[in-house]
């Protein structure tokens, strides 16, 4: 069969993909704790911890951003979401030939303001110029350093607990944890789409598009955080399914706790898509140990982008993701088979 | 001016533009030694060094080689030519709908293959499909570690010439050092055009793709390598007078010291391109001081990819680039426009 678009589109289809094709040609190559096998946010080596993403995203300019700011503040995040703090980052330009000189100044300038927010600067980077009708495409790798903080906050927790000394995993999940998102769901592949689609919004709709690190950084500072993803592709839905796959675990949430901004719903009702399966990309879903989840909890709200944090739902035993509804029912929450909204990144 | 194939196709207009955009943008961005202001092969952060290429080529797979082998050579070369160890590698992959698997798989496995060669795994990556009709294009970054071979060897020789502990850049030149290059030159970018444009030729002209670790390696062994550079992109020409410009240094090149296979210079002189203007990609052009540039020739050309390496001139105090062809004229060589071969790399 050859490659359809869901292949890459952070579903079930694109995990048969990773396993089928990817791992069982490269293997799990690794250098480190965390390697392609774990096909996990990152990668590490030695102290530090590499991610790489290639953004494709349409239109170039959106509400809320635009492919720069998005493929800056992704591949930080995939980064950070390991525990790791943002060192630098690479960029590779693919260009269309005739594209607007002022444009592609624009989307740079986007990406040098969030490298200058999280404090990690474009260090090396490939321009290639081509004729194919692609408008612009950006692919970038970051690398980030296993964070004192971290260390520091998981040894002391660690008489109760074995916790990660260096980096956090999505598959550090155990029963009574407390999972987190740091913000209102849903917000990126949305309001993404009814830009698309000219859904006329009232309350202003846009991409969440924003560099998670501070938000990381808080919840680590307080401890106890015991895995960590940011859900993008598959959405909410396919974040929780592969941290509570990967942990060997299942997780309950409750809906009315998710936060959505209302406009984010409308728009989603009437574009016929879920908004827990659409991605997001300034926001963070995370375990915490019972204990700390307040703590953490207020963390995360101190940071300007974590204002809307909310603990959702906790990890079960039942190796499944379910959603328990406003009206008390429990239905199950499932990976989506491929992201509903194409192009979103 | 809008973006045209000249600013990413390695010569002089490519210069402008990451003059102009990339670091009037994004600034001399820096955590180590050599960072974005070098516009050298690759950035430091202590004791590694980061490399980022895109890769375009068309035909997707060609005489000698394919994209995917393309890619992971391509990166695996520019961490070498800064003396450090390859250590990993990561993969963006944006895809076509519709692009049949058997031939990812080829492209994958060629990766994989390259990769076990030079004892440095793909550990982490990235798939996006598209319906653009691009094919397929790959994005690499590798990451490679300071060699313990090269500061050895380095202090040994300092008592003479201060030469860089960890890395080697592409602006260590001095007058005198001797001039290497690594085998025959031209025959990528040659045989790529030759393909495309139905040459017929006779002597089985191809890529020369390969992995150069092994040609640097034993270069380091023996110590007194000032400069080093991938002549990828703008030919031997263009990587001549980048290493000669920034070192402030110019190079007396012999042309009939250039080694070149014959069926090269033939379709060369088919096309009316010079061959010293088009992309090798297993190639090395290096700095050597002077008494140790023998030494350096035969470790060479003891690797199964240096055996027509050759000293081809060396380094003056003219500041520019010459050539003595072979009646003993003198030419200006200068830096090619653009690559004029397009969808090279």
């Amino acid at each position: 069969m050859d490659i359809s678009t869901k292949d890459g589109a952070g579903g079930k289809k694109m995990q048969s993909f990773l396993e089928d094709m990817v791992l069982s040609i490269f293997g799990n190559g690794t250098v480190g704790d965390v390697g392609l096998g774990e096909l996990d946010d990152g990668a590490s080596f030695g102290s530090y911890i590499i991610s790489t993403d290639g953004h494709t995203v349409r239109p170039l300019f959106f509400r809320g951003g635009n492919i720069g700011k998005l493929a800056s503040c992704g591949t930080y995040n995939d980064v950070s979401v390991m525990g790791a703090r943002p060192l630098l980052l690479t960029c590779s330009f693919i260009i269309q030939a005739g594209f607007k000189r002022d444009d592609l100044c624009r989307i740079m300038h986007s990406m040098k303001d969030v490298a200058n927010e999280v404090g990690a600067p474009i260090v090396a980077g490939d321009t290639k110029v081509v004729e194919d009708p692609i408008g612009m495409y950006i692919s970038t790798t970051g690398v980030g350093s296993s964070w004192e903080g971290l260390t520091h906050n998981n040894n002391i927790i660690s008489n109760t607990r074995t916790l990660h000394s260096q980096f956090i995993t999505d598959a550090g999940l155990q029963p009574g944890d407390k999972i987190i998102v740091s913000g209102t769901i849903g917000d990126h592949g949305i309001s993404l789409l009814a830009e698309r689609e000219e859904i006329p919004l009232s309350g202003g709709l846009s991409s969440d598009v924003a560099p998670v690190w501070d938000i990381v950084r808080r919840a680590l500072e307080e401890g106890g955080v015991t895995a960590m993803k940011d859900p993008t592709r598959g959405g909410l839905s396919g974040a929780l399914n592969e941290m509570a796959h990967k942990s060997g675990a299942g997780i309950l949430v409750e809906e009315r706790s998710i936060p959505v901004q209302p406009q984010t719903l409308a728009a989603a009702d009437i574009l016929g898509i879920n908004h827990l399966d659409v991605a997001n990309e300034g926001k963070v879903v995370m375990g915490v140990i019972q204990e700390h989840a307040d703590a953490v909890l207020a963390a995360i709200r101190s940071s300007p982008y974590g204002r809307n944090a909310a603990i959702i739902g906790e990890v079960t035993e039942e190796q499944r993701v379910f959603l328990r509804t406003a009206i008390g029912a429990r239905r199950l929450l499932d990976m989506p088979d491929g992201d509903p909204v194409p192009r979103v990144c």
